[in-house]
This record gives C-alpha cells, sequence and structure tokens, in this order.
C-alpha cells in the first residue's frame, strides 16, 4: 500500500488514477498539486482526495510514490522541480502521451536526487478533459504502455505496475522510442488524420457538413479533442509522426492509383485485405 | 399507399424498406426480387415480404413502386431490364450511393418506357450488410438524399418523398452532381482514408495493432465495410473522389507543415479551430 499518493494535474486522468486509487484504498493519503486550488477543491470536497495545494514542494516533500499528470509540455516544465521536491527513493511516474523525451529527462533528473522514474501511457484518453469526466473506472480494461530502461530500478517498476494493475489495467511494456513509434501509428496519425478529414470538408464545402452519417462522425470524433493537449503531442513526437505520416501517405497514394486505374478486383482485393486486419483487432 | 412494392435486393438498404413498409403497412403487396430464392425465402417466411422471385420481369411486372436496392455497379447491369420489365407509369428510385451515372442512365432508359426514376440516396449504411441485419427502423432519423432533375415528374417526386418520410427519414434534395461531392468529402473520402490508416500501421509495424484504443477503432470503423460495395462506389464516384482527395492533401500538408516548423500556437488555433467544426456536427 502506497503510503502517501501525490498526483499532479487533476484533470480527467489525474483525476481518474485519484478516484480509481480511493475507491481501492490503494492510498493512505492521497495530496493533488495543481494551479487552480479552487478548481481541486471540488475533489476534496467529494472526498477523493484529503489535500489540495498549489504548492509542488509542500504537495510532494513527503509523498512515496508521485504520478504526474499534466499535459507533456507542461510536464517537462515541472520535472526539475519535482524531482527537486520529492524525497530520495520515492517512485515517479507520469500518464504522458510521449515518451522519448520524458523518460530521457526524468532519469536524468531523476538520478542526481534517487527518485525512481518510470514512464507509464495509460491508453485511456477521451475527447473530453477535466476533473468532471474523471471517474474511478476509467483504467479497467485499459492498456497501460510502461517504458522502462536498463536505468531503471526494479522494485520502483514493480511499484508502478502493482499500481496499475490494481486500477485494472493490461500491462505492455515497450521501449520508450518503440512506444513513440507504435503510438504515432495507432494515436498520433490517426488524430492529425481526422483533423485533416474536417478541414478537407470545409475547404470544399462546408454545407457539406449538414449531410454527415454516422461514419463520418466515428471517423472525426478525435478531433474534437483538447487542441492544448495535442499541440504538445504532435510536436513532442514529431519524428515518429512525420515517419507515420509518410506510411499513411504512401497507402493512401497505393489505393488512390488503383482507384484511378480503375482496376476494380485489385481495389476489391486490398479492400478485403484491410477488412481482415481491421477486424482482427482487439 | 402503394399497391405492389417490388424491392430488387434484399440486403440491408433493401431488406430495411421491406420490414419498414410491412411494419407501417405502406403497401398492399411486397414482393423481392433477387439472386438467390433460397436467401430471400427467410423474408417470406417471417413475413416481411408477400412474394420472392429470381425473375425481375415476374417480380416487378406488375409493380406500382420500385426500389433498387443493389451495389452501384449491378444496378447499372440491372436497369435496361428493369426498365423494360416496369408497367407504363411505375414508380422507380434507389439506394445508390453516387448518384450522377445512375440518375442519367436512368432517366434516359425510363423515358423510352415512361418510368419515372427519382434517385434516393439512404444515408444509413453500416459496415454490415445483409438482410440479416435489416431493420424496421433503420431510416428513422436518418438523413435521405433525393436528387430529382428539371426532367423529373412531379408527382413521382412526391411519391418517393413520402415513401421515405413514412419510413421516418429526414428529406433533402441536392442535384446529382452536388449530391456526388458531397458524399465524396463526408462518406467516400473518410472510408478511403480510413482504409490506408489502417494499412498505414501494417506497414509501419502490425504488432502496434494490439495498442488500438478506442480512438483509432472509431476511426477507422468503417474499413470493415463490404469490399465489394465500396469498390464500386469509389470506382463509380471517381472524379468528386479525386476532388475531395485533394482537399484533404491541401489540409493535411497545411497541418504537417506547422508541425515540422514547431509553431505551436499556430497549431493550437487550427485544432481549435477545427474542434469548433466537429462540435456543430447534427
Amino acid at each position: 500500500m502506497i503510503d502517501r499518493l501525490a498526483i499532479v494535474g487533476l484533470g480527467l486522468l489525474g483525476g481518474s488514477v485519484a478516484r480509481a486509487a480511493r475507491a481501492r484504498s490503494l492510498a493512505r493519503e492521497i495530496v493533488a498539486v495543481g494551479r487552480d486550488a479552487r478548481r481541486m477543491e471540488t475533489a476534496r470536497r467529494d472526498g477523493t482526495v484529503d489535500r489540495v495545494t498549489t504548492d509542488i514542494a509542500d504537495g510532494i516533500g513527503a509523498a512515496d510514490f508521485c504520478v504526474i499528470a499534466t499535459p507533456v509540455a507542461t510536464l517537462l516544465d515541472l520535472l526539475p522541480a519535482v524531482c527537486q521536491a520529492l524525497p530520495a527513493g520515492a517512485v515517479l511516474t507520469d500518464v504522458g502521451s510521449t515518451k522519448a523525451r520524458i523518460v530521457a529527462e526524468a532519469e536524468r533528473l531523476g538520478q542526481a536526487r534517487s527518485v525512481r522514474f518510470i514512464g507509464s501511457h495509460p491508453m485511456a484518453g477521451s475527447e473530453q478533459s477535466g476533473y468532471a469526466v474523471a471517474r474511478a473506472d476509467l483504467f479497467e480494461g485499459a492498456t497501460v504502455i510502461l517504458t522502462p530502461t536498463e536505468r531503471s530500478d526494479r522494485d520502483a517498476l514493480a511499484q508502478v505496475d502493482r499500481l496499475w494493475r490494481a486500477l485494472g489495467a493490461r500491462l505492455v511494456r515497450l521501449e520508450p522510442a518503440a512506444h513513440d513509434r507504435a503510438v504515432a501509428a495507432i494515436s498520433h496519425l490517426p488524430h492529425l488524420v481526422a483533423d485533416a478529414l474536417v478541414d478537407a470538408v470545409v475547404r470544399m464545402d462546408p454545407a457539406f457538413l449538414d449531410l454527415a452519417a454516422r461514419g463520418f462522425k466515428d471517423t472525426t470524433r478525435i478531433a474534437a479533442a483538447s487542441p492544448l493537449m495535442w499541440r504538445e503531442i504532435f510536436l513532442d513526437n514529431r519524428p515518429a509522426l512525420a515517419e507515420a505520416l509518410a506510411a499513411f501517405r504512401k497507402a493512401l497514394d497505393h489505393l488512390e492509383g488503383i482507384v484511378a486505374a480503375e482496376d476494380g478486383p485489385a481495389l476489391e482485393r486490398e479492400l478485403e485485405r484491410i477488412k481482415q486486419v481491421r477486424e482482427r483487432l482487439p
């Protein structure tokens, strides 16, 4: 059991970690650290957290386990102060959607202070954000990717693994760089493409949007997600996103070429192959 | 009330027209015409249709209202025989996802035989197909686009309009060419893009698919639709699809350029603008 769990950033993910940890009695005390004390006050009043503070050192100075759950750029900005304030030996993890830069920074800063960092990426987002939509069951059945490295402390890895398992998640381990390529392909690319799809219709004729049916709505749902959060993800994962975009352009060129050549049988074969891949998704 | 309603092609859409018309008693008799009598027999036994036949002339020779509900290419192949067999004055409509070619052909063939054609496109598909998934409520709240031209018979237009309204649909009227551009933008483009997204991940590393979360599944759901049906739609709507693809590439290039330039504020502004468009969708 965690003695003092500190959560920095009480949005959808941080709030859901707090709610889930409280519901399962995984920590004796839960402290929330954020920029806006008034906004966090809801969580204190509803019993999800025991204490809220806008002062990082005050909030995490005595924590044995800390989760940073801010957007990616904020996380990189906060890391020095967090590693400075945490007691030696504390376990630190995050919920960032990109990993290579975060893990490198956190390991560098953490090592100097004996803070034991393990990168986490719970794949349980939503196009909504904020504590109001946080749920104790958000991680049940969700995939959480851990990105330990050869420098990671084995005991800290076991503790982070145990926390996510206790919240109901399915755990996968990947190298930070492999993680960034994988999420570029299955999350960041589809997101940028959904944005471009909406914009393509605006460019052709915005009136067409009145005819949008379920297919268009499903395909573009993620285009309604937080612009600030996705700005940071796209920028931070630029190299892997560029690789995914290149693969996507090849795939699209290939399909478009078959359509332009009016090769019906080849088109049907390709659509059948892709349908089978899609149907095998978990 | 329709006296004898003939439905050519008893799949998801044709079957749903039959079920909905029967449930609302919109026709005295419903006849299904298809290639496979055994497959249609289910609909006769469950009371949805009164008679099934594989012979077009036999099935529609005495119909006053006929709906062709086959895939697009089959529809174009069947049109001559259908217009030949229908009695003079009969109303003919379809459910095709493309309209310019179908309307031109049907008006040309229909005129010679006094068959009154009105193009329909019910936007109520699914990634599933076949009579087994047909539903009496499929068109409730769905948008049906009618594509009358200056050559259309006003009384036939009123009858087709009345049928879809009786099935619960919201009606929109567009010129055939405008229809094809609109559906290229909001249906055919997203579909081809969803296919390319799935294939892009296969090209990068198929193992990444194991990590697919809700966002990827939503965005690529339509990639599981019928390859035969979509082969015909993509090929038939080639020119409008090419225009939509060009608009999409411009939109994607624009976003990718901002990411490559690491212009955070511009990226956030664009994502915010697109999010607002997406959120206004009906």
